[in-house]
């Protein structure tokens, strides 16, 4: 098993080689498809180590910032050449599809061969209002925008980027709290519970799946809305009533599975079915 | 007191030969409303007892089973006759009518007898999520609908039937688990705090009222919605924005007054006075 | 120090003799200012002495009324003189800068000094749940009117009278609950964390901001609206659907960050940047 995932790796400079012959885009797909698998994998496992060693919320961080760095360099080029609505549409996606989909099916899975897990309250408690207030931001602008249509373009920009400097603050602040003031918070239930491996594991889902919305939300969005505006047609933080509705109501159902500190297959499969009608309304939407 | 229920029990072949004589509507309906009286009582009484001997979880679903098989089947003959609106308020009546009237004044009334009323967290908690699950599956539809006002018919018709199929398959899971997979927290704290009578009527009058109102969502609701596609007229999940304020809005006291697993007369009081706003306006809508 | 607070009070005359002197309204404020300040450091002190003695609840409402008596009086002439929007958004001013300026500066600055802040879980959770109440009875009358715009002004009235009738109740109902039947919830941890002066300090502090919002929401808006029916131009409780969603999002976030009984400087900083987004959108939409 582990000399197939070794024996992946062979695509990445088949794929070079492709990319200087002249393949097409879609022979280049499928190669470079092949050569992520294994580095996927040695990301997971190092993630995995990582988190054993100093904890979910430093390897949690570390997983979802390599994820959205890509997510970001993508949006970045992809607002340049006028595409915002798939961006924004990209950055919903993201951010439900790691509080309902993944946190989810970890959650479901994990209920199969563990009746309860438990997991670390205090920091899904900071995670999870750092997600309301992700809500209050991104709630603002639109209605601001609804209730008063003949705006000017000029006001709505000023908000988006007075509101994303805040975001921006208020993420960072995040990771001095995780880190610098009170990383108790984050481990002191993993010597508790030292012994128990799958608990941290589900620990470290937390982390990555809702840390992972958060930054999207705090950090990835506000940074696009204030470096597109050297485009001519840059980002706004005004997200659509649908892209806002999906991301209020997996706020809230997400806010509430965590808020016992326990988890079992019901919760996954709920947040899953959760993800199952707002992807059917996505798909149907467009 | 037991003897005059008992009488009233001779309203049924009152009432039959009534029907069969041709008495008028009205006569029909008052012999019928006393002929019930005992039956409701003997329901009630059998659910309590059925509770002291198989924990407030199956009785409970028993007794909300009782009362919502009439309301899928009047809903379903009203549909038929085109009273598509006429069940969408109704459904809407229930469900609030359980979470804020029913819980509401039960917590009042057992708030003046004792100070405070403790009941099962858990079971509680396992509910409040699922019935956040219903406000999204109720809430998603209308969204797309409100923002895409050209769409046509048939694409809100499987956008309503997709979500119906998947708010039942939840529904039956959620049934999975209280039975199967998690039972224990159903029950637990029945053994513990046994003595106490009046603890488990609480925990009896949350999942009738909880219970019953999420059957009605993630249930009746849904199954209306599949089975009325063989008529002319079927009725969809897009509620009114009025009606689905009041959903919204019931869901997230109840889950704020259940939180803490305990409640007081002021909790009660809440509740009833939410249903007031409610009842008023909805009066003055009609 | 001490004595510069008692030297301000002679501004007190001061301000009487330019008064009746005929100074103009710029000099007459900034005296007034000046006058204020000594009389609002003795307020400060005399709550927090009431509060040694009597307990954060009481020392809370006295404390609330005597700055929300103002604001009834204030908002009461401001009708008379046909100014309603003015009035509701001072009313909505002051309800979020509770919840989130007041509330979130005293949590961030006690954050530096104090790792973890405990308070009182009992007494702010039946504050949470009153405010969502609030929520209710200020979310129902708006969206009666936006779905039937052709409404009639004196159906509108109608129903915000008697909502306005109900929150007043329910206002009075809960300082029965809190100095009648349960202040025990309200005192018992007073007790038992006695030595801890900043403790007490961060109850008074959330008694203070959760119940001044509460005090403004239940008792002063619906107070406005009941007696401003003697003038041409009486007030609504329709509020705009900004202030509305300014007052939601600020109700849920609070009850996120007090569910769990302590608080630290990010939940504080969490609160003051909710304000600021607020704030920023109030400005640039007026």
């Amino acid at each position: 098993m582990q000399k197939a995932f070794v024996a992946l790796l062979g695509f990445i400079p088949i794929t070079i080689v492709a990319l200087v012959l002249g393949s097409s885009p879609t022979v280049l797909f499928f190669l470079s498809a092949l050569a992520i698998v294994p580095l996927a994998r040695f990301i997971g496992r190092a993630t995995e180590e990582l988190s054993a060693r100093s904890g979910p919320a430093l390897s949690g961080l570390l997983n979802a910032s390599f994820g959205n760095a890509t997510e970001l360099l993508i949006g970045f080029f992809a607002i340049r050449q006028g595409l915002v609505e798939v961006v924004k549409a990209s950055l919903t996606g993201s951010i439900i599809g790691n509080l309902l989909l993944v946190l989810g099916t970890a959650t479901f899975a994990g209920g199969w061969s563990y009746k309860t897990q438990q997991f670390n309250l205090s920091a899904a408690h900071a995670n999870a209002s750092t997600l309301l207030l992700a809500v209050i931001a991104m709630t603002i602008p639109p209605i601001f925008y609804q209730t008063i249509p003949s705006m000017l373009g000029a006001t709505i920009e000023s908000l988006s980027l007075l509101v994303s400097a805040l975001m921006i603050v208020t993420y960072l602040a995040s990771l001095w709290f995780a880190f610098r003031t009170h990383p108790h918070l984050y481990s002191e239930e993993l010597e508790h519970y030292e012994a128990k491996w799958t608990l941290n594991k589900m620990d470290l889902t937390l982390q990555i799946s809702i840390g992972s919305a958060t930054q999207i939300a705090m950090f990835v969005a506000p940074v696009l809305v204030l470096t597109s505006i050297i485009f001519p047609n840059p980002m706004s933080l005004v997200f659509s009533t649908f892209e806002l509705a999906a991301i209020i109501l997996s706020v809230l159902i997400v806010n509430q599975v965590v808020a016992d500190g326990e988890s079992n297959w019901f919760e996954g499969l709920q947040l899953m079915m959760a993800y199952g009608i707002m992807a059917v309304a996505f798909f149907l939407h467009t």
